[in-house]
């Protein structure tokens, strides 16, 4: 009996805290793509917090990364675009982790500008793959975090999930969690008094999934594409 | 040693077909959201079967389902939504399949209302938790195939691995393939000549990824959510 | 001084009640692409009752039509695509009214299945010019009105006013308006005791601007293109 | 008879270049939003230049501005975000016109972040109305030019019409052009031997009906609001 079969035999996960604990624990990269310095509160932070708070008991850790503090510069490339480029700083971070989180606010009812300027770099992933075919991403699970005051998280879902698949990552069921008030109103994320049952509720669903999926992987690499 | 870290330190499943053939066989859905009776030829059809062909060395077998030769009602539910609704056969069939391809035409740069039809009737899935908290889809892998004149793949993707994702789909790296001509063209992919050598070489990508996960997944399911 | 000069030279609309009510009345057809049928209450309803009430003081008379009535078949054509076909019905409406209101409820983020069959019928606009090469829609202005639970109205605008205006759809300032509750809740519209007022206002803008566009155009044709 | 009705009598303005000559001259934004710096070629610059020639016979002139030669900060505001940020100087220039070309490349299926990042900063816009209730962009006409390799025009056209109308422009009908290659190829627009002859007529028609809507705009303003 092979390691295969023994993989299609093994017994569903499910998952105690307990065991989870005892596996090698998983590095998740959150990027908070605010518009806002580092030095400002953000939305986004709060709720990423939240995610690496349900992360810990499925034994991954989180570093989160406000892209803003990095001056990425315009660009499809891994190289530095120009003298200051933050980029190949993130880049390293993302080849260095399991997972990646992409956290955003909602402008207009779309994804931030400086969370397309991530997307846009990874891009080169496409070119980069190795001898096996695989991209830097693959293997990789992405998950998408979401902020706005009123409308359009879905959408900005589906923008991101488009643009990191393409750039070879992997999405877990229910890769996402988000919060939006009521239409056209103004309320931010960071000053509800407590968050949303249904928001925490659907953030340790992702928590759940993406290590679920993200540990199957680095244990059972995608095959060989060339 | 428990099954878990045995998981974990399995080798990279280099995934010849040899010991691919070996493994249990898994089946795949494939929907042909095309607008087009099911006596009329068509271009989502020529990459559905092109689909079905590179699963086969990856052990899954295709199921390709006009889905317009089934009267889908309007809806949100899982059963009938009035005398002749063909979506309980359909549904019945997504259950017992271990993939869903999303096959789909390009109209004014969006998916076809016969594919918003069949993901609107999938929302039902959001309400059929069982014990573990495991919507129906959950565990099985979905894949998008598009074809249109001339553009609007990507953010058929778009739309369609945000709504499978919410709805309990799991996504492999690479999981889309597509065609499309020069802008504002004529030509469909059912008339050309021979399978331009792009899309054949993303839509065995496509197959590879999603069957690997797919099989990880079955063996290995999402941890109990509840 | 020819009759450009005239309109060049003309002064500021102010469109007081009065005026308005002296000029020649406009006429707007809304579609509700509930997913109900027609026998059911449909939250779009009332937005679009509320669109109709807003633009009377501007001279505009609305008609709403409960699209899922009619058995739209799939298609690209103006004419009937089998037996008992709803579209040409509607396409006649449209052809006979000034202002197109497209209204439609939120699934999975994005407009409805039923929608996306009348923007799909649609598409034979393209091939419908006259001897100006003018679409049968050019000239008409369309707004857009979405209702849904908690999210997804940008999204909706901006998948309907790219497809409106691709078929010949003119777009005022401000062109559409729209309600959602909070992230993940389960609110309808028609539920809520009053109109908020912020969606009110928005609706009573839409109106306005929507209602002077068209009035322009009615009296200033786009030039000939052929 | 007051200039109301006589606006409504108007005969049909068949718009020979004769006569428009005649006519006040309109003045063009064109935002080109590559990520290019600006001492390198650019293929949205190539279809600008197209537009801008398709605008003169119409009493428009272009100025073509390449934004990633000023330094835009990240934000929502009007107002300078930072030392050296170019964003003050391009809203002037907006101000000062009668029409805004937003031209942009594709990157995965999606407008550029430059471009995304002029949309968030004109956000600002949703705030700044006048004593009639009307938006600094308010009778403004906007456009959109989309070049790619090989997909994602239709998208492009979508995000930014719904950003663009909620910032408080006026969409014209067939208010887009674009040129996109074969799937997955890699040729770009500025390589092409020529314009395709379907490209450059969208791009005539978009600067017809575009120029026209501005003219009856500028004299004709929305209603007071307020």
């Amino acid at each position: 009996m092979n390691s295969v079969t023994k993989t299609l035999e093994a017994p569903i996960i499910e998952a105690p805290a307990a065991s989870l604990r005892r596996m090698t624990t998983l590095k998740a990269l959150a990027f908070n793509c605010t518009l806002k310095a580092a030095d400002k509160t953000s939305s986004t932070d709060k709720l990423l917090g939240e995610i690496a708070g349900a992360f810990r008991p499925h034994g991954v850790e989180t570093e989160i990364v406000r892209v803003a503090a990095f001056d990425v510069l315009p660009g499809v490339t891994s190289e530095a675009e120009g003298p200051g480029d933050g980029w190949p700083a993130l880049r390293a971070k993302i080849v260095a982790s399991d997972i990646l989180v992409m956290g955003t606010p909602i402008w207009l009812g779309q994804p931030s500008s400086v969370c397309k300027r991530v997307l846009e770099r990874m891009d080169a992933f496409l070119g980069e793959t190795d001898e096996r075919g695989h991209m830097p991403s693959y293997g990789k699970v992405a998950c998408v975090a979401v902020v706005g005051n009123e409308d359009g998280a879905h959408h900005v879902c589906a923008e991101l999930f488009q643009a990191l698949n393409d750039v070879g990552f992997t999405l877990a069921a229910s890769g996402s969690t988000y919060w939006v008030g009521e239409a056209m109103q103004k309320t931010n994320y960071i000053d509800l008094q407590q968050s949303p049952e249904k928001t925490a509720s659907t953030t340790k669903t992702l928590a759940a999934t993406t290590a679920h999926l993200a540990r199957l992987l680095k244990g059972n690499a995608y095959p060989n594409l060339s």
